[in-house]
């Protein structure tokens, strides 16, 4: 009789979380662990430099796979982190030299702050400082002509970690669904995974008619189908949703009674046109409506990691529950308080967010300029790559209007294809693969946002300086297409 | 025929999350709720005073239902905050002021660090940025006198979002089960609801010989049984273990093949004698018998939060991972990349933590001065409570050893949790819900913790200055007693 083996650990892959194992998270998958590794060789070689034909073919890794602009080189807003010096060192205010060092409308907000927050290193409330959700709050209601109310703003250590206390208070079990769209920020297919529901998903080009028969199906199949994400600006693809487009994805989640989970945390990303909000879409039709929209439960989420901000490390957001059973809010209450607060100094950079200098204020001008430059950088940035695109064979790429991301469609060849089967991997996996290791230049394959079948994409944000890795990317594609063509 | 109601929301309490809605969790609880609300009514009395009949009995809320330091009158270290200053506005480093407002060390090292970080504002590595990782790797081989590895150090956004990683990765279903010391910080007993597994206690008073048996009790009985919580310092307790007792904890989960998840958040809170770390346990019995405990699975957990810092709402902390799978490692890190990364400046404070000035920096004398002062004034105030409660009709209480909490045990008279069963409450929150309505102190019934039955507690911080809500505890407990006796 043979013995089975005995593990030797109490936790092992074979009795972890499943649903944990199940999850995948581009972003920082394959891709970004290889990257990594390039880089930890590029430094060892910086020590001890190989003979010429070990070194690797690029000097820098470009990661290109995560919108991360302060990584690059976006320097913050000026105004911004004197407050937060102030906030975490007070005695800065009472200092001789402060008012030579700081503008006087820094110091006021500083001291503001403090007076409602008392100091940065107490817990506050677990929904967030009171103060800074009614200027949340206020911030809406000048954005949208429609009035906001503090109370169903939750402060919140990032947008992610208000999506994933989102969908874990609203999701039970495989039999819940959620729908998301196609491709999608993978954060969604993730956290779903995690919470053993099940994701519906729904293509980006579908139209109204579509989308409804996807959630009759979804319905008819004995899923409790409760919620549809939305991406506006999108992640990764950069398109902007109309105002006919939302407001027929609102008239569906009326019908079909839908939580509307938005995602706007790119809502500053525009680079043409202007930014409509879900809930200001909302509130427009139930003034219009009577009566028709009134149940409609929309969370909408904003961050201080993007716009012109980009101050990921801050983990600054919120997100606002509009409509919703305050018995479910309750709830979603009780669970993060289990984790105390957000981050106090990112509820700090949130109020900053929102209520940015004024005309007329010291910090003004200056505030103004860095916030154009930023904004004009990052249109050029975009408009260079994709005009790099626009010329590659057999690359279709779509004119940025929002976010940080291009996410142009690329022809693999057969014989590319074949070589990626044999190592196991996804078509445009491969070339992502081919891409870091020729170029250092870091980007992530279509498949792991989703894409439709037999089509092969990749993300890339445009936050990187220069044209320099652009040619490189160039370069890299005329000889992956004439070396698989 | 009568239809059954149509819910008119997409999510209510009858399909959300019914983990979520079963978990618990006391210290933001149903007496910090009603803290809130008396709270907010004397602020309306402040703006327009009751006549004073219907005035509260009180002027202010005493919050000792949370470890929250600076929400007292703690004031932060002030060499940490120089330099989370600098590293948020790295401008004023170039200052010409610079050198009048920051010592030299702080300066020096908020330039270190933003040379291994870049910005504060971009994400970092998701296990938190490596140099710091490395500190803090420095610091448990300096703590214990056996070697730690940086791979093995996740830093997190404050402890409590470790724990939560760490059970997530390592539940799987009711199955799957936990043992838990009763009583038990809430955050433990809430998280394994939300994983829906499953909570096995052990009583702190227990022996060894008690523990193992509840270990073979539950395997016994079907359930897998994968790790032990011990928190040491104790929260709510106050206890330490002492050496024989941690090494028989660990002996337990050699045999039993038991991770050990070890919350030393509270490792510098001790008043009498010194910290033993779980890790240096482990190394010196690994040291003593060859073989015996080399599986032996080990998580720990420090904090920002706690000790003489007290800097909650930074949100800093970190778990080292001993002897794990490495596959289970790889699941955890996929994990925290999903919510990108801890808080940065979270990070950097847990760097100053683990690397203080030292003996000789310009920093020194005052940072010495700052720890010294505030581990005395807790060390007061945790003996002037514990007189106060000593000399308590029916209030047993152990000496403070450790933490920042007392946990005595009250005696209930009849008449009392005759009242209580009427009004629907456990006894010792009916005590608690007393004492909060006619004194202002909020505190948190034993209930919450766990106790053993039959017997009542609640816990509360130490942490408020001054004598006078003390001498308001002491007479409510008396007219209480009076009252239902």
């Amino acid at each position: 009789m043979v013995s089975s083996p005995v593990p030797k650990k109490a936790v092992t892959l074979a009795n972890m979380n499943r649903n944990l194992r199940r999850a995948e998270y581009a972003v920082r998958g394959r891709l970004a662990i290889r990257a990594d590794e390039l880089r930890k060789t590029l430094l060892e070689h910086e020590q001890c430099p190989p003979p010429p034909a070990q070194a690797l073919p690029f000097t820098e890794i470009i990661s290109a796979n995560i919108g991360n602009p302060q990584a690059m080189d976006q320097q913050p807003i000026t105004f911004f982190r004197q407050v937060l010096a102030l906030v975490q060192y007070p005695d800065l205010l009472k200092s001789e030299h402060a008012a030579q060092i700081f503008p006087a409308d820094a110091r006021k907000r500083a001291q503001t702050l403090l007076d409602h927050i008392g100091s940065v290193g107490a817990y506050s409330h677990s929904q967030g400082v009171p103060y800074i959700r009614q200027s949340v709050a206020n911030f809406i209601a000048r954005r949208d002509g429609f009035p906001s109310n503090p109370k169903d703003v939750f402060l919140a250590s990032g947008a992610s970690s208000a999506v994933s206390s989102l969908l874990r208070t609203i999701c039970d079990g495989p039999d819940s669904a959620v729908m998301i769209p196609v491709p999608q920020y993978p954060l969604y297919s993730a956290t779903l995974t995690l919470e053993n529901a099940t994701a519906v998903p729904y293509y980006l080009e579908y139209s109204a008619h579509d989308i409804a028969n996807t959630v009759r199906q979804a319905k008819a199949s004995g899923l409790s189908l409760r919620s549809i994400v939305v991406i506006n600006p999108c992640n990764p693809t950069g398109t902007c949703l109309t105002e006919a487009e939302i407001k027929d994805i609102i008239t569906i989640a009326a019908d079909n009674r839908l939580m509307i989970i938005a995602d706007e945390v790119y809502q500053t990303n525009i680079y043409e046109g202007e930014f409509l909000s879900f809930k200001r879409m909302l509130r427009e039709l139930q003034r219009d409506y009577p009566g028709r929209y009134e149940n409609v439960e929309l969370a909408s989420l904003h961050s201080t990691s993007k716009g012109m901000l980009g101050e990921c490390g801050q983990r600054g957001g919120y997100v606002e529950l509009v409509g919703f059973d305050p018995a479910v809010v309750d709830q979603m209450y009780k669970l993060v308080s289990i984790s105390l607060c957000p981050v106090v100094t990112g509820q700090v950079l949130t109020e900053l967010m929102v209520n940015p200098p004024r005309e007329g204020d010291e910090s003004f001008p200056l505030y103004k300029k860095e916030y154009n430059d930023i904004y004009n950088s990052l249109k050029k940035r975009a408009f260079d790559l994709y005009q790099a695109f626009s010329q590659m064979e057999g690359v279709i790429c779509e004119e940025p209007k929002g976010a940080m991301y291009l996410f142009p469609q690329i022809t693999i060849p057969k014989a590319a294809i074949q070589e990626a089967a044999r190592q196991n991997m996804e078509p445009d996996e491969f070339y992502c693969i081919q891409l870091l290791e020729k170029t250092g230049v870091c980007v992530i394959p279509g498949s792991g946002f989703g894409q439709q079948d037999g089509t092969f994409h990749f993300r890339t944000t445009f936050l990187a300086p220069g044209h320099e890795y652009i040619d490189r990317m160039v370069n890299f594609h005329s000889q992956f297409m004439d070396k698989y063509r």
